[in-house]
């Protein structure tokens, strides 16, 4: 018998197809080229070190003996223009926002044979550092109500430059399903009398089966109800709604089980394809007790269409317990 | 500027990314083999006539002239099981239901090489009255809570079986997707006094720039807030939360305009991967005032990364009104 699961804090349902379920290694992704085989530097990358003046101008960037390690640019197709004021209209059934916000891109590293699973765990901090100040530094401007973290990794996740980078878009409204995971947390914490992400924090620590690496910080663990094989989340230990909150110590955390979880894949899944995510509170409630920021990982390894489409619920044909256990056994 | 759009009715915010806007025709599918190009019989294809034997037993078929011209069978590898008790558990974080549901494959036509967009009005007819009754035949059962018709068309929407074909899945359990929409409809009507809907569509064909077809019971239009490119919704003019409500006439009418529709995108987007569904109201809302059934129809030009992952909204890079006015002008 198939199995319906709800994520307690999203709401979100999921069916588990045991019927049509695979081994976890089934999810292996088909062999291609690896990034260590590419050459280090490529004349036309815009991200490689010389091309700098191929991106607009830089607003961040961290050194290392002499030269940029992570660098951060305005992304030069951006979705939403930094200058404008935030004009919202409503005129009949049109409304609208004009497109303010931000939109850049966080270069990873110089080398562009790299990939972040393959990083050191300095390397990582440095990517989280930077992440974390332009976080700070953007949220700054009250016309923001949102920053989204991002990282596409491959094809299938929607890259379309090799280089090792990650993205940044700030937003100048909430999200429809940003809003209804916050009133659903509140909910729960209206209901319960604590934050629903703490909870689940504190029952998969103490079951077991679904936890994937942990350490002082952090704990990483599958969704008990997994959207797609392998669904990740990695949740701090501290409650705070913000990830502009994280302690430096805790981004050295975060840095050391990210590269875990990541090189489990890699090593594990050969390189899947995957994107992850930093999912943090809007601006004005950076303080709230009942929401709780985290990463998620989702490995592409798996097609949306019509159903999903249709009813915003997934189905997901291996068992998160399952493929826990083997991720745990991935060296890392 | 860019603007950011919200759908009035679902409340989902969209970029309309107009810096990076591309023109109608750069949205053209890339050249590949036509199904009318293919057999008409394929020997290992289950749907073909002759082949019935390889999918489960047939639960309703139309026949035409001495032969089934649609047929509908149990999904061979169904995401639920049709039998079982609906048994909610709560254990901790963890929450479930049994996978109890249907899943059926409606085979549209004998034709191995037809599509959907080239079939006849009295054809599509067929389809949407095997739509139909099965939706209603399955709502029947009380453990049944939602029914989901779709088609997955091309590899990118996810089929995975050339023969042209649609499939339904009945879930115990309302998606949490389908309850926020319910509720900010609930919410629009109480502070409007009509279904969002209805006014959606009064204001749609009123304005008359989004507008692709119409007649006399339904009008297509791309969504002001479109999630993507060419993203259409047909709307019953006739207020009614389920598709099952749907009149003889109704239905032959809804087959007239989705092969309009369906005949534009393929001719005027070379024979685009697409997936539509049928979203209508729960079991218990099948006479819901503010709720409203429609067809949704998402061509598949663009691809979901780590920010649609991470917020649940879109970036299109096509403007609405310039698709409607193409689409306008294709033959159909």
């Amino acid at each position: 018998m198939p199995e319906i699961r709800q994520n307690i804090a999203t709401k979100e349902w999921v069916i588990i197809a045991t019927e049509r379920s695979k081994r976890p290694h089934d999810f292996k992704a088909p062999e291609r080229e690896r990034a260590e085989k590419r050459a280090a530097f490529v004349p036309g990358c815009p991200f490689c070190p010389g091309n700098e003046g191929m991106t607009p101008d830089e607003t961040f960037r961290i050194e290392r003996g002499g030269a940029w390690s992570v660098r951060v640019t305005p992304n030069k197709f951006a979705a939403l223009n930094r200058e404008g004021e935030r004009v919202r209209r409503i005129h009949g059934v049109e409304r609208s926002m004009s497109g303010v916000g931000v939109h850049e891109v966080i270069v990873e590293t110089p080398l562009h044979n790299k990939t972040i699973a393959l990083l050191s765990g300095g390397e990582i901090s440095d990517v989280l550092a930077a992440y974390r100040q332009r976080y700070e530094s953007i949220l700054a401007d009250p016309r923001i109500e949102l920053v989204i973290i991002f990282k596409n990794h491959g094809e299938a996740a929607g890259t379309s430059l090799e280089h090792p980078h990650s993205q940044l878009i700030a937003l100048p409204i909430v999200p429809s399903q940003v809003r209804h995971r916050l009133q659903d947390a509140l909910i729960f914490s209206d209901d319960y009398g604590e934050c629903v992400y703490c909870r689940m924090l504190r029952e998969e620590r103490k079951d077991g089966r679904r936890v994937v690496a942990e350490n002082e910080h952090f704990c990483a663990f599958i969704l008990y109800a997994a959207a797609s094989p392998f669904h990740i989340w990695v949740l701090p230990k501290r409650h705070a709604a913000s990830f502009g909150a994280a302690s430096d110590a805790e981004l050295k955390n975060l840095a050391d089980i990210l590269g875990r979880v990541l090189r489990k894949l890699y090593f594990g899944l050969d390189d899947p394809d995957f994107n992850y995510v930093i999912r943090s509170a809007p601006n004005g409630l950076r303080n709230a007790t009942y929401f709780h920021w985290y990463l998620s990982i989702v490995p592409r390894l798996g097609k949306a269409a019509g159903f999903e489409l249709g009813s915003g619920m997934f189905i997901n044909p291996s068992v998160p317990e399952e493929s826990a256990d083997f991720l745990r056994g991935v060296k890392s």
